[in-house]
């Protein structure tokens, strides 16, 4: 690489780049523009689209790709434009990125706009011989994420652009760079449960049929419940009751229905179809309902090659040894598991979704060199 | 009693009258109009006020009072002349009175002007001389109640005419006039119960304390309560939960609070205190709270000399034995029982609050010879 190629691809110029277009979830426009114009120079063709239509839509993705060889290996980078809403009380203003003594301040400079400078930084110091790199980029992977990372597969199998691995850059790390890839995700199942009963005055309540203590007993079984004890990579699926609700304002009335909702994150001992039987058994016989939602089902890239290499490019550039880890909430990696083997790392994630988000620019200068190093292994496998 | 005075206080004209006068809760001016008309030329000092503020007022209010000779007994008859909204549905007006066949219709037929036109009709018929006779007659009986009857009472303590016995005029017959009377109303105290948490991400629950599962236990706790099993004149005491509420719209959310609320009907081995107090230690146990309001105690007229007379006068006019029941919700003896032993009885309730309501003429005319008797009786005891 030269001098030259390199300067004008410094990450923290990229970085700030991205920061400085506002991109509230979901994202669209001129943060699609600003990303299109760094990769455009360096090879990539950039597909960029609309899915999807209200209430969850329309949403901004993109993919683009540069093609190595014929029969080159095709290495994947996923990750989102969008953040989450900046808040109230930052130090500098949320979307004017800034450097104040070693941090990037600003909302995505973790999640994850850092980390999509950083691997463009890397692919400009990649040559494209050395094989196929794409990045697939969704405006939407904070919100309902319905028409987002879900679209781009669609599009990358339709076009024929199947990926050998896949790197989503999510802010992994937690007390240092390098300490934590995700392997894995939880599952996640949302269950509505619903419980009718007759109304009635509460003086005569053998007129009425209260739903309530139905759905008291239904609750505490399920609360109850040891859904397993973990795995040697997921810790223990876990139930928690989200909601409770009667709406009922007279004080002498005995309501109709009483609901509750559920959410339950789950390891792959479980699949959400498993989860919504065994809750809906209990649910009927309680005198109930119950309606899932299946947010996305647990998987897991067993530790091997891949896992191996990419833990091999962080302790060569950082002296630490990741943990493998599947700990957490749901991310894009449940729906590129589809695609092809997928594991998670990126930025120390202790300011994510946080006032005054910021990343160490020392951090962004590694990751740059973690990424060109995964990269240049994987395609060359 | 000379024909022309029964004339002029023919029951059913009477009644007509009241219904006549729109008088949804709380009732106020021209209904009071109405009532003070019929009793001032029956001798009657008539006494009307207003009380309270918003928003449980104002409250118009009326006692009236026909003074026997020095040293006379005084028998007071309680009521409301306010109305449940009328609903929709009527074959006729709600408020225009019209008699059907056997039947008087009009909202309030039977709760309770009917009782009400049934009781002036019945002081037409006695003299003076008989002994003092007051009307105690509120206008918020069917809403909070709050400056109704406690205000009358205020004022008769105020005034020093406080009864020996009083009658509450609510239709308490079932199927036939005369087959129940109210000796006594089961005590009513609503309960807020709540249980606070720590907010948190349903992936992480080990850094966030839901409040849900302990809501959940305190309630079947407070559910599977046996607080008595009834005594020889009332029921069993009943706790029903009548509203749960968490209003988490965040599926991902671990909340922040979580409460409830339940409604105790109790006899009279329980006062509103006992109950709170109980209720609270259990609430507190599982790591909540308990805010108590009590709507009325328990009260009991022990059978006795005034259940005998006014069983008599029902089985002399009716050949119905009454039996002496304390089933069903509160009234406003639970505020009169301070002033002296109190009975409630009435017309038939099948009507009330229902679209439709109608007293029998049958009934009305019967319930002025039994309201006419029990007085008599009453006042020379
Ligand atoms: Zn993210
Ligand atoms: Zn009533």
């Amino acid at each position: 690489m030269t001098e030259t190629v390199q300067s004008t691809t410094d990450v923290v110029a990229l970085a700030e780049a991205l920061i400085a277009c506002p991109s509230v979830t979901p994202a669209t426009g001129m943060v699609f523009d600003c990303l299109e114009a760094q990769l455009a120079p360096l090879g990539f063709a950039v597909h960029r689209a609309i899915s999807g239509e209200a209430p969850d839509g329309p949403v901004e993705n993109l993919f683009a790709i540069r093609k190595g060889p014929e029969g080159s290996r095709h290495f994947a980078f996923a990750g989102h434009l969008d953040v989450v809403p900046p808040g109230e009380g930052w130090s500098s203003g949320a979307f004017a990125p800034e450097v104040r003594g070693e941090l990037l301040y600003g909302r995505g400079a973790v999640d994850m706009k850092g980390s999509i400078a950083a691997m463009v930084a890397a692919a400009a110091q990649i040559p494209a011989e050395a094989g196929t790199i794409s990045f697939v980029i969704t405006g939407d992977e904070e919100g309902p994420a319905r028409y987002g990372t879900l679209a781009l597969i669609e599009h990358m199998r339709a076009v024929g652009e199947i990926p050998d691995l896949c790197l989503v850059g999510e802010p992994t790390s937690v007390h240092r760079l390098g300490d934590m890839m995700k392997i894995g995700r939880r599952g996640s199942v949302n269950i509505w449960l619903e419980v009718a009963g007759v109304q009635g005055h509460v003086a005569y309540p053998h007129l009425a049929d209260n739903p309530i203590p139905r759905l008291v007993a239904m609750l505490a079984e399920l609360d109850a419940l040891l859904l397993d004890e973990g795995t040697d990579w997921f810790q223990a699926s876990n139930l928690e009751v989200t909601d409770l609700t009667v709406g009922n304002p007279a004080t002498n009335v005995i309501p109709a229905k009483a609901s509750a909702r559920i959410s339950i994150r789950f390891n792959d001992l479980h699949t959400g179809e498993s989860l919504a039987a065994r809750v809906t058994e209990i649910a009927e016989r309680h005198g109930g309902s119950a309606r899932p939602v299946i947010s996305g089902e647990a998987f897991l890239t067993e530790p091997g090659d891949f896992s191996a290499l990419l833990a091999g490019a962080i302790r060569a550039e950082t002296g630490v040894e990741p943990e493998l880890s599947t700990s957490g909430g749901t991310s894009d990696a449940r729906f590129l598991k589809d695609l092809s083997p997928v594991i998670e790392f990126g930025l120390c994630n202790a300011t994510m979704h946080k006032r005054d988000e910021a990343v160490a620019i020392a951090d962004l200068e590694a990751l740059v060199k973690i990424y060109r190093r995964v990269t240049e292994a994987a395609l060359s496998v």
